[in-house]
C-alpha cells in the first residue's frame, strides 16, 4: 500500500478533488510513486482520508483524464509509465519576454495618413444601429454567416459603386473582409503563387510586404506624371499589376483617363490582371470623382478593391474586393472555404448604416470637411514653410508630399519635427530602393487634425527645420 | 467653333455641371468632337447655354480631372488624344455572373458542429458591454489599435490561460487575429515557408487547406488511440506539427500526458515547432481540463492557438496566437506591419465581458448544457440506432463520430439522412486519401441543438437509416 499523506485543506477555493489529483500528481512526478504501481481503491483511501466516495472518485477520474494512471478493468487503477525526466522540468517558471515596443515619445501633433477626422462621425446613429442590431434574431447574427460576407451589405455596397465609382458589378462578385492585406493575401491564393506582380515604385509598402510574405515574383515600375508607366510594365513579365489610380500612393497623382485605357489595354492583350486599390477615392476635391478602372474595364481584368477604413471607421477592419465574372467561379472553388472574417454584427450594422443614407451623408460631410483641412495645411504651408517646400499630390485624398530643399536628409526633417513634438512621415520607406540623394519627401496626412491643430504643427514645423 | 447642343434638365436629380460634363464626355467619346480640337471659352459657352460660369467651369473641371480635356496654359482646353476604339467598348452592359450557389434543401435538423448553444448566451451584458464600450473615448476605440491587439484584452486572456489551461505566457507573447484560418497564414510567414508541416490524418481539413494554398510543404501523419503518431512524425522530415491534443478533430481522443511527453520531446530533440489548436478544450466533460501542451513546455516550442468561436460568438471572428517567447522577435520584425483584424470594439467589449466575470460565468454554465446535451445524444442514440452503431469520441467537445455499420456508404448515409431533413456530415473529408471501404464514420455537432431537437433528429436518422 502507497503511504498517501496529503495535505488537504477544505477552506482553500480549491476543491478537495482538485488538491488530491495534484497531490497525486506531484507524487508521480517526484518519483515517490512509480509507474505502474497501484493506486489504492477508493474506498479505502475515502475512509483513510475521511473524504466522500465521490471526491476521491472525482480526483481519479481527474488523473485518467490526464493520462497519469490508466484503470485496468477488474483490476483498478495502475500509474502509467512516464519518462521522468521530462516531468522535472515542468516547474520552471515561465520566461518573460522582454518589452520589445520601445517607450514613445508625446506626440503633439501627429500628420498619421492613417487617421481620419472621428470629430464629425455620426455616433449616436451608430450606436444606435448597432444596438438594434443587437436586438435582431439571435441565431442569425451569432452564428458564422456567408463567407462571402453577407449580402445584404453586399447589396448596398454595389449600389454604392455604381453610383459614386462608375463600378459595374453585382452583389455576387463582392467579397467582404477584414482589410486589405488581408484581401491580397486571398488574390495570392486565387491566382495561384506563379505570377509575377508588379507594383508601382514608390508604392504602398503594406502591399510590397504582403506579395513579399506571400512569397510571389515582384517586378518595381516606376510612375512619370499620370501613374504608373505602362512601358516598363510591357517590358517586364508581369502578368498582374497593383496600381492606386484614384490617387497614387504615396504621390497622389490621379491616372488620366488616356493612362487608364493605356492600362486596360496592356491587360487586355497579355491576358493579364489589373488590382485597382480605390483606398481613398471617395474624397477628390475638384468635380465628380473619376471612374474607376472597373468601370472602364469591359474584358474581366480588374479585381477593384475598396475598404471602409478611410471613409468610415479605421478600426472596424471592413474592406472588400470585386471581383471580375470571370474569376468567380475560381473563388467559389478556392475560397469559400475559408471563413468570413469581418464580425456579422458590424456587417448588419453598416448595411443599416449605408441602407438608411447616412453612409452618403457622412462622406458628402467628410468630403467638404477634408477639402477644408486641406485648404488650411496649403494655407499654412505657404504661410510659414515658403518656396523651400514643394507640394505634390493635392488633388486628393486625406495626405499630401511635401519636397523639403533645405538640405535637411529624410531622417533629419522627421527628427527635428519630433524635437517639436510634431510627428511627419517618411516617403523613402514605399521606394523598394530608396535613393538618399534625392530632395527628400515628407509624407503628411491631415484626415485626423483640427485646422487649428494643423496650422500649429505646421508653424512647429517652420521652428523645428530653420525655414 | 464646335457645335454644342446639350440637352440639359433643370430639373434633374443631376447637377446640371454633371450634365454637361456627361454630354462633353459622350461627344468626345462617340469621335463627334475630336482629339486635339479646343473646346469653346468658358464665358462664351456660358453665355450661349444660358448658365453660369461657375457651372460651366465645374463641367471643364470635371473633364479635366477626368483626364478628357487638358488644359494648355494661355491657350484654352484641348481634348486629349484617345483611342477610340476601346472607349466605343464602354458603353456594353456590365455581365451579370450566374449565381453558382444551389439552392438548398430546407433543413429541419442541422448536425452542425460549427453552431454552438446561442439561446443561453447572456445577450443583455454582452448588448449593455457593447453600448458601453461605444462611449468610451472615440478616438480611442475608432482609431486603428494595436497590430497585435488591444493589450487589456491580451492580459485578461493571458490571466484566463493560465487558470483553465494551464497555459503559462504574458500578454506580450499573444496575437489577436479574426479566426484560426488568418493566424495560420500568419505563421507561414513567421516561419517561412521552407519549413514542412506534419498534420493528422484525419485532421482539420480547413488548415491543410490554408497550409496547401500557403504552398508550403505538407505530410500526413497517421492516428492510433492517443493521437498523432510520434514514431511517424519521426521518420517524416517535418519541423513543424499541427495538433489537437485536448479534442483530436475530429476522432475526439485526448491526447494523454505521455504521449504530450513524447510530442514535446521530439520537438526538443529536432529543434521543431508544435501548434497546439485548443479549438474546443474549455468543454471538458470529465474533472478539470487536461493541462494543454504548452503549459507541458519548457523549451519554448510550442505555439497555442485559441478561439473564442466555440465558447462565445462564432461570428464575432476572435481568435489568438500565444507565440513562444524564442518566436517574440522575429514576430516584432515581421508581423507588425500587418493591421490588426479583429474590430476594437468588439475586442474592448470582450475585454469587459472577461474582466467581469461574464465569461468564466457563461463557460461554466455552457459545459454543464453541453453535457446534458451530449448525454441526451448517447442516450438517443443508444435508443434509436442500438448496436448497429459506434460511438467515437464522446470525451469532450461539441461533436462526436459515429460508425454506421448498416452497409451504406458515406454518401449515402448523408443522402438519406437529407432525405428526412436532417443534415450530417462526413469525415472523409478530414482524410488526405479517403478510403471508400471503411465503414463510414458521420460527424454529429450538437452545440447549437434543443435536446429535444436532438432526440427528433436521432429518431429521423433511424427512419432514413433503415436501423
Amino acid at each position: 500500500m502507497l503511504e498517501i499523506t496529503p495535505n488537504l485543506d477544505d477552506k482553500s477555493r480549491k476543491p478537495l478533488y482538485i488538491q488530491l489529483s495534484d497531490y497525486f500528481k506531484k507524487e508521480i512526478t517526484d518519483g515517490n510513486i512509480k509507474s505502474k504501481e497501484k493506486l489504492p481503491p477508493k474506498r479505502m483511501l475515502a475512509s483513510y482520508l475521511g473524504l466522500s466516495i465521490n471526491t476521491i472518485q472525482a480526483a481519479f477520474d481527474q488523473l485518467c483524464a490526464e493520462g497519469y494512471v490508466e484503470s485496468k478493468p477488474r483490476k483498478g487503477l495502475y500509474v502509467k509509465a512516464i519518462e521522468d525526466k521530462i516531468f522535472s522540468k515542468q516547474t520552471d517558471a515561465p520566461k518573460f519576454v522582454e518589452n520589445v515596443v520601445k517607450e514613445k515619445k508625446q506626440v503633439k501633433i501627429d500628420f498619421n495618413s492613417g487617421k481620419v477626422d472621428l470629430e464629425h462621425f455620426p455616433y449616436n446613429v451608430w450606436r444606435k444601429l448597432t444596438t438594434e442590431s443587437l436586438y435582431t434574431d439571435r441565431s442569425k447574427l451569432f452564428n458564422m454567416g456567408d463567407p462571402q460576407g453577407e449580402r445584404c451589405l453586399r447589396e448596398v455596397i454595389t449600389n454604392y459603386l455604381y453610383e459614386s465609382r462608375g463600378v459595374r458589378c453585382t452583389a455576387d462578385q463582392i467579397v467582404i473582409g477584414a482589410g486589405t492585406q488581408l484581401l491580397i493575401g486571398f488574390l495570392c491564393v486565387l491566382f495561384g503563387r506563379e505570377h509575377t506582380y508588379a507594383l508601382e515604385n514608390p508604392g504602398f509598402h503594406r502591399t510590397r510586404v504582403v506579395l513579399k510574405d506571400q512569397g510571389v515574383k515582384i517586378r518595381s515600375i516606376s510612375l512619370d506624371e499620370d501613374g504608373i508607366s505602362v512601358n516598363q510594365l510591357e517590358a517586364s513579365d508581369a502578368t498582374i499589376v497593383y496600381v492606386t489610380p484614384s490617387h497614387q500612393f504615396p504621390c497622389g497623382m490621379v491616372m488620366p483617363i488616356s493612362r487608364r485605357l493605356e492600362l486596360l489595354k496592356w491587360a487586355e492583350e497579355r491576358a493579364a490582371f489589373i488590382i485597382e486599390d480605390d483606398y481613398d477615392g471617395e474624397f477628390r476635391y475638384k468635380g465628380k470623382p473619376i471612374p474607376s478602372l472597373q468601370g472602364l474595364d469591359t474584358n474581366g481584368t480588374v479585381i477593384y478593391l475598396g475598404t471602409f477604413s478611410k471613409s468610415l471607421i479605421p478600426s472596424l477592419r471592413i474592406s472588400y474586393l470585386v471581383l471580375p465574372t470571370t474569376l468567380m467561379k475560381k473563388y467559389q472553388q478556392k475560397l469559400t472555404i475559408y471563413k468570413q472574417t469581418v464580425s456579422r454584427l458590424h456587417q448588419e450594422t453598416l448595411f443599416h448604416f449605408m441602407d438608411q443614407g447616412h453612409w452618403q451623408r457622412h462622406l458628402n460631410k467628410m468630403r467638404t470637411l477634408y477639402r477644408k483641412k486641406q485648404f488650411a495645411l496649403l494655407e499654412a504651408i505657404k504661410k510659414y514653410l515658403g518656396d523651400q517646400v514643394k507640394v505634390i499630390g493635392e488633388k486628393s485624398g486625406l495626405h499630401i508630399l511635401i519636397k523639403v530643399q533645405n538640405g535637411m536628409s529624410e531622417a533629419e526633417l522627421i527628427a527635428k519635427a519630433e524635437e517639436m513634438n510634431v510627428k511627419v512621415y517618411p516617403t523613402s520607406i514605399y521606394y523598394e530602393h530608396p535613393n538618399p540623394t534625392n530632395t527628400p519627401e515628407i509624407l503628411l496626412g491631415y484626415g485626423g487634425l483640427q485646422q487649428t491643430e494643423i496650422e500649429e504643427g505646421i508653424r512647429l514645423l517652420k521652428e523645428g527645420w530653420n525655414l
